[in-house]
């Protein structure tokens, strides 16, 4: 599939870290000049142009006060976002006007935007330093905070999750969560625990959730998901039997879908009779298409 | 390489996490009873036996006061591990002690130990909320702190790290960074930031490290470390050149390897007269081993 990562959206952005900028405190400051660019955000919301492009002013447009995150270069100027006075109240799941500007947007300034906003969430949900609780500071252009008080240093996060085709026989496993849009089915998947490999973490999640033990696991392909700040790890797997034991605290249903099941919800969505697949958005809709076309 | 997962370290645990348990109270106190097993730390250091062996007591023998993390259950019965009272000073690399007895240790016991560390660590770690600078308080069997004052949930941190084999015309790169042991040398790797797939990262990392660029990026297997609590994701890429620019503030030399070479680093370790290969607990020597017999 690494064919098709330009299709996985929220990866492809033409921002050049430029890393080296970040430890630089000269470089960086004059970075934060009249030519600076400033990625116009409503809290964790994208603003948008005339055009669904995302807004863009100067630094002079920031919030007074405001920390500012360096996320790079852009056309050889710097290009920065202001951290939220408060972190999202509902970190997990985007809210419907993020919803809607993302379908609106492009696929470049999709990825933009959500390393951006992974950032500054980031930031505004870690004011205080975690060992001991005295407030922390921006660092490094915003790619690391520390604490004044015991010299810790802490670093946004990523949390690694795996999310699998499990296939039995030509057909595939995919379940809902009570909290999905009705008939909605996808591809399983969990997060990654201390002290364990991809392979075992799929192993386990189907396990946990579905009751059925998988073999040979393959990795297919990644992609960063802004809320708030996930690595998705997308892998198939073969079942080695049909029967399902569902964990009812976990998801709300699963099922095995033929592959016409599968090919009719990709080519109707909503309007098919099987199931509605993911969003185009999703790196699962991206596993689905891979799995019909391989 | 997935024929291969049981040679990763640090990986396959015999502990059944028993997800289910950390979120049933009843269930997690009648665990904790005379039956219960303790795993014996000195910090962070593990304790063996006389036979090698991960050392385990009852919870009687936990630090008075400590707090008790769930590993989930061992021959069905309870296994625990205390959270030292304070966080290890140097979490980024194993102390000397911590080496000697994770290179005694069987596989087995390693993985154990290593999930252990990192729960433990990052318990250590965090006793504050980042949102709020309140103290927490471990809940859902150590999987989980929460907050008292602000009420928010944190989860322990598992970071994901990609760690490549860059070919170019039947050889190898590998560098070396100052703090290696002299004439060692391993795979290239680096932290994923928010914002980027596993296969842009590994793309970013060799440009900014190594001033190369790269091309099909391919998984080939993935390690929990736990020094302190990364995801190590083993890929392959090929790069479009052999020259090089090195960025001596990440690394300290990086050279092409012929085939011959690291045949001979893996077959004389210390005694081979090319590079000294990383230690067989890493998965960078997995990933060498992987590359000679492919």
């Amino acid at each position: 599939m690494t064919c098709c990562v330009a299709a996985i959206a929220f990866s492809g952005s033409k921002i050049e870290r430029a890393d080296h900028i970040r430890t630089d405190p000269e470089r960086l400051e004059a970075l934060r000049s009249p030519q600076a660019q400033l990625l116009l955000l409503d809290g964790l919301v994208p603003t948008l142009d005339g055009e669904n492009r995302l807004a863009w002013g100067g630094l002079a447009d920031a919030p007074e006060g405001a920390e500012l995150v360096f996320l790079g270069l852009m056309n050889k100027r710097g290009a920065f976002a202001a951290v939220p006075t408060e972190g999202s109240a509902d970190p997990a799941f985007a809210h419907r006007a993020t919803w809607q500007a993302v379908a609106s947007m492009g696929a470049e300034d999709m990825a933009i935007y959500g390393c951006a906003r992974s950032l500054v969430d980031w930031h505004a949900r870690h004011r205080f330093c975690a060992k001991c609780g005295a407030p922390t500071v921006l660092a490094k252009g915003g790619w690391q905070r520390n604490c004044g008080a015991c010299k810790a240093e802490h670093f946004p996060r990523v949390d690694p999750v795996t999310i699998m085709l499990v296939e039995h026989e030509g057909n595939l496993l995919l379940g809902r969560q009570s909290r999905f849009p009705p008939r909605s089915f996808s591809a399983l998947a969990g997060f990654v625990e201390p002290g364990e490999s991809i392979e075992e973490a799929v192993t386990r999640e189907i396990m946990e959730e579905a009751g059925v033990a998988v073999r040979d696991v393959s990795y297919i392909s990644s992609q960063p998901w802004p809320f708030p700040s996930q690595l998705m790890i997308g892998c198939h797997a073969f079942a080695d039997s049909a029967r399902l034991k569902i964990d009812t605290s976990e998801i709300e249903e699963a099922h095995w879908f033929t592959r016409a099941d599968v090919a009719e919800a990709l080519a109707k969505g909503r309007d098919s009779t099987s199931f509605v697949p993911p969003p185009e958005q999703a790196i699962a809709h991206q596993m689905l298409k891979w799995w019909l076309e391989r």
